[in-house]
């Protein structure tokens, strides 16, 4: 059996208005977008979160048929975690209309024993409180990713501090890197990061694609240009289950992998956001995926002619 | 001699501040910016344009030393050119505080003779008026490339859209592509602008990147990381400037060498930002600009594996 890949994050009801269209209650949250985007490419994806007596588990077995171990979702009475937002008539930014805990304000995670044994970790954005409560319980993880949001980093700093510095990589997305840091630059935030613990820097930007950043180097990787998108929620979370499964499935941490990982992840993030909500990742295969990242050479691609003599 | 690259744009007078520091009455415009980017790569490099009375003269002379050919600049009675802006905190955007046409808006440019042999022709950001008089002087060019604003796309649409039917490349920045077309997803914007005439349309992304868009591809330069940008005024210019005079120098129009002047062109627009004004430019070898195009080649590089059995 290969080596497992555990994520952390919210299992939830997402209520999502775009220019194209509505969604209502439709399962989503960080553990669902990263386990879809990542069983695409490795088994086994192991899900830790909650849900409330009112989810609808059908959905969640889906997920369980393409291979994500569920063992770690826990059904609690209560209501689930909802999520509403409304997005601008260009997708580029979006409001958030309504969070609702429900039974994740309650959520203590316990892992099943199996799940302890998990070699690449992500902690999605939830409580940096939880995320340090799964990595405590996870034996001896090869490689610990982990996601954030404004939220916590102005209500829980400390904690979030805390977590730096027993993570390999934060991935977040630009604006976040600018508030944890103070700092407008990216490069610059993405130092300030490097300096507090891990040992990578991934800035998500959207439509301009991915950044990996090392102390000596850095990566870029573009966005896959898409003349439709329909929902950009959930791209961040199948960018990062892409790039964890491809490293996962690969057991290759070497730096060619890492920047090969962030092509996988772009990958995955532009199937997420050609479809409403985790359907777009439904029909996507591991060939599919390998086409995409041969685009993504293609789309950068450039040759340097020789010195002139 | 080599294929003369000409361009006709603003010569002016600029007063920007930035975070970093102010100028006052600085010589700019897009094509002081554009030559000087040109002229590292590329001689000759043919400026068309008009100074008041007021004009420091020998800030142009620093231009021709370095083999920028002033022969179609005319000095006329009256004020220079003069633009002021202020950045915010951030450089990520900028508010023209005055614009004061002053000769510009008397010129009528005529070509010195040996100009109209010019194979190479950049129209930078004036009236498209001016642009299509300039480009009915020009006897046989190899390549038009053509850039605009957003107060040309309002006050001169028809003109501008008589325009794109004689060029080659235009060369916006993204909320101007958005406007031209009046579709905000920026695939769809530069496939509008190919179906009006050009046969490639460029999108600069300003701390993104840029754009190459054919109707059958797409090719995406980042922007060079930087931790310290000072002045992003010109940057625009400065990209044109490098794009047009690499495809001067080497005479090639492949796919393969508009990929690469499209680096050429990111390198200079990076060296641009990294100081006040053109005199970040000014130290710039070619030696130096091709080592940055090699490190653009490592900012984006990755391997694609083989595909499993």
């Amino acid at each position: 059996m290969s080596a497992a890949l555990l994520v952390v994050g919210s299992i939830a009801l997402d209520s999502v208005a775009t220019p194209f269209g509505n969604t209502a209650d439709a399962p989503g949250g960080s553990a669902v977008f990263f386990s879809a985007a990542g069983a695409i490419l490795h088994a086994p994806v192991q899900v830790v979160g909650v849900v409330g007596a009112d989810y609808p588990l059908d959905a969640l077995k889906a997920l369980e048929a393409r291979g994500v171990d569920l063992a770690g979702v826990e059904q609690m009475p209560g209501e689930s975690f909802r999520w509403k937002a409304k997005y601008s008539y260009d997708l580029s930014s979006r409001e958030t209309l309504e969070t609702r805990l429900g039974v994740f304000a309650q959520f203590r995670p316990k892992l099943p024993p199996k799940f302890r044994d998990a070699r690449y970790l992500f902690l999605g954005n939830i409580d940096p409180e939880l995320q340090l409560c799964v990595l405590d319980q996870v034996k001896d993880p090869a490689l610990v990713a982990c996601d954030t949001m404004n939220y916590w980093i102005h209500s829980k700093r400390d904690l979030l501090l805390e977590l730096l510095r027993h993570i390999d990589i934060l991935m977040v997305n630009d604006s976040e890197a600018r508030e944890l840091s103070g700092d407008w630059n990216i490069y610059r935030a993405a130092h300030w990061i490097l300096a507090r613990g891990p040992k990578l820097t991934v800035i998500k930007q959207g439509e301009h694609g991915a950044l990996l950043v090392h102390p000596d180097s850095v990566f870029k990787v573009p966005a896959y240009p898409l003349q439709e998108v329909f929902d950009p929620t959930g791209a961040g979370d199948a960018f990062a289950g892409g790039f964890m499964a491809h490293l996962a499935s690969t057991g290759d941490l070497s730096p060619s992998s890492l920047r090969r990982a962030m092509v996988y992840g772009a990958a995955l993030g532009s199937f997420a956001v050609e479809a409403f909500g985790v359907q777009g990742l439904a029909v996507v295969t591991a060939a599919d995926v390998r086409a995409r990242v041969r685009a993504f050479k293609e789309l950068v691609r450039f040759e340097v002619e020789a010195d002139p003599p």
